[in-house]
């Protein structure tokens, strides 16, 4: 696919600072607050957020399918309506604005100045409402470390796992943006074999370094999404720290799957980076073996190379770089798992969010959670401060980090955070 | 709980069919649209809608905390915003209007031409905007079948089961209206122990006879709600078939739980009835042994008395009644579920549902869904027509009723009833 506004030679005359997320190739979408004002939507660029109800109202975007109510909002869900042609146009709108050499708004300097806003000054609210929220499991390496762990090593994964992209539904009340503290949970618990269930703080608390889609309205029920079809659905991405209460989960999830260990918290990146200006970073594979069933085939390349890193910040201490992993690692692509996903006919709506399952690579440092970096416990994480972790402590800040880099072009989702308060 | 609009000596001035479920002391809300007009809030008496909207106009809701957007509105969710405090107001006007001897109404005939619309012309429409859908597993009669016959009879139920009231995220989405046909759904499925997945039409497509509870708003992300505070947070109950396809459910759910063989589709009734006007039709018990953890501990009468009965209609021929059973069979009530659902500090929203999980009781006449009353195909169930059923064929309609009676006074649901049409 052949995208203007991803062409690796675009300059900007924006000033970007080096190793910035934001590139005149990213260009991703938001929802902003500046100095208590309303809500509007936004893009990015560098170290500004370009305001997209001003460039409306100062007329930059013309002859394009939005009204000043698509802008004008604390949602993007709006704008989504308008589909993936619709906010193809407008990010390319965006990039020829901001182009070097392109002088338009450039020249306006009363025009600049209420169109890029410096990043300090802007508080970022949650990008879309979301209507449902579905988590997969999709990172061969992860199910086969919680297989070895907790099953059998010689058949760590379960039968159907190498035939199905394992998904759950997750809870979207508790989807939260970076920034927001959590508390930990509290939880039903058994401390041992012979002994009964108690309440208490989870005392295994965890991160899940994932990533997450966000879909455009899907078809009406009963219908399908084809492999074929299923980019034209999916709006953009963000990092996504999908909280986990480990001893809260052993003793829920049989038979009906996780729920009290994973709905107190999940937490998402501000910006949606379109899967446009993604992209360039597409790659080939993973092979899949056995063959996949006809519904989760597919052509071209449908895995994306994008770095991530999960970082532990001690309250008051450093940040320690805990993994180094990456979206490729992923077995099942997301085109397959919305195929999955609406082949019994199940409709998705604008604004729903799919989780990709924690993103474990091969290798012991580049794990996506707790439960695998320390191995159960068994192999702590040493952290700059001279202190270890086998969980996630009370006033930990946990951070998530993700980029793809390639012909000089830096695209990002800048990162999540999230602190974690001591139990409520 | 003494509450006026549930006195059992109330009479109406509106005529009621004999066992109408729409007696003067239900009152319940929806959301109703009349001859293509627009949406609004509404409540029901005998053979009539009353519209709230109509009602507000011309005067008869002064001195309540409502404005008219609160129903000239598509979903009653705005409405819900004024807490249980706001819809009981509500209601005890309802019930003062609608006496007998209360002739401010009923004298003015012109008024009561735009209050009550024969239920004939009504079309009903989704009562409320449902945030997120949670499923529990209540029913101990439905927990042990199921873990007869796919585990051990002698260890039917799980560790957990009597320590938790087990639950699990379903899809929002999907949920439908009465009314509305859904189709067979597709998936994988696996033939045999030693045979590859297939994909294609759901063999064991199934009922599953709950009910649902719908939230007012809760408390913020990281707040539990005791048994104790858990009435005010419930606005009421409708009828609710979680349909489910036993094959696709079989290969899928270890472990995470069910997917794709739930999210299709689950169907409630239209008239959402209040738990206040459910009040009196509540009993003691049961005896829940071992002892439950004291977040999960209750005191007074939480369990509800509702006759619930489900019929299959084959297309063209007459119903025939295959379950009775009845919400008192829960093991886990309403109060507890909330409780823990948000022991943890996950929030819920205004317009929240929660399935009580398949409700069986003791006897096979009793069994909520097609796989117990079947046990498993292995005893087909008869119909009128002289075809008999192991799970639910093409073009039948599964119709569930409910409602509770006592001293004379009836208050019922009405029904929800879904055809099934042939894989699309």
């Amino acid at each position: 696919m052949n995208i203007a506004a991803n062409d690796p030679s675009l300059k900007t005359w924006v000033e970007i600072p080096e190793n910035s997320d934001f590139s005149i190739q990213n260009l991703p979408f938001g929802i902003i607050k500046v100095n208590g004002g309303e809500p509007r939507a936004a893009s990015r660029i560098g170290d500004f957020a370009i305001d997209l109800k001003a460039l409306f109202v100062l007329g930059y975007l013309t002859n394009l399918p939005f009204r000043m109510e698509d802008f004008d909002t604390d949602t993007l869900n709006i704008m989504m309506k308008k589909g993936k042609e619709g906010t193809r146009k407008l990010r390319d709108r965006l990039s020829k604005l901001f182009q070097e050499g392109q002088d338009d708004l450039k020249n306006k300097e009363h025009h600049v100045n209420q169109v890029l806003i410096p990043i300090d000054g802007v508080q970022m609210l949650m990008p879309v409402q979301i209507g449902d929220y579905t988590d997969f499991y999709s990172s061969r390496d992860h199910a086969t470390n919680v297989g070895t762990m907790f099953r059998d090593p010689a058949n760590a994964l379960l039968p159907n796992w190498l035939w199905i992209p394992v998904g759950y539904h997750g809870r979207a009340s508790s989807v939260i943006l970076s920034g927001q503290d959590i508390y930990r949970p509290k939880g039903q618990t058994k401390p041992g074999e012979d002994e009964n269930p108690v309440v208490g703080a989870s005392k295994l608390l965890d991160f899940e370094l994932e990533m997450g889609f966000i879909t455009y309205d899907g078809k009406p029920l009963g219908d399908t999404i084809s492999t074929e079809e299923a980019e034209d659905y999916i709006f953009g991405m963000v990092l996504f720290n999908d909280w986990s209460a480990r001893d809260i989960q052993k003793w829920e999830y049989i038979p009906l799957g996780p729920f009290l260990a994973k709905n107190f918290a999940s937490s998402i990146s501000p910006w949606i980076v379109t899967l446009d200006a993604l992209e360039p970073f597409k790659i080939e594979g993973p092979e899949q073996e056995p063959e996949v069933l006809d519904y989760l085939k597919y052509s071209g390349k449908k895995r994306y190379d994008i770095n991530l890193e999960v970082l532990i910040q001690p309250e008051g201490k450093e940040e320690t770089s805990v993994s180094k992993s990456n979206f490729k690692f992923m077995y099942w692509n997301m085109v397959q798992q919305l195929a999955h996903h609406t082949v019994n006919g199940c409709n998705i709506r604008g604004g729903d969010l799919m989780g990709s399952g924690t993103i474990s690579g091969p290798t012991p440092d580049s794990y996506g959670s707790m439960l695998e970096l320390a191995w159960k416990g068994t192999k702590p994480v040493q952290l700059n401060d001279g202190s270890e972790r086998k969980f996630i402590a009370d006033n930990d800040t946990v951070i998530m980090r993700g980029h793809s880099s390639k012909e000089g072009v830096r695209v990002g989702f800048g990162e999540v955070s999230t602190k974690v308060l001591p139990t409520k």
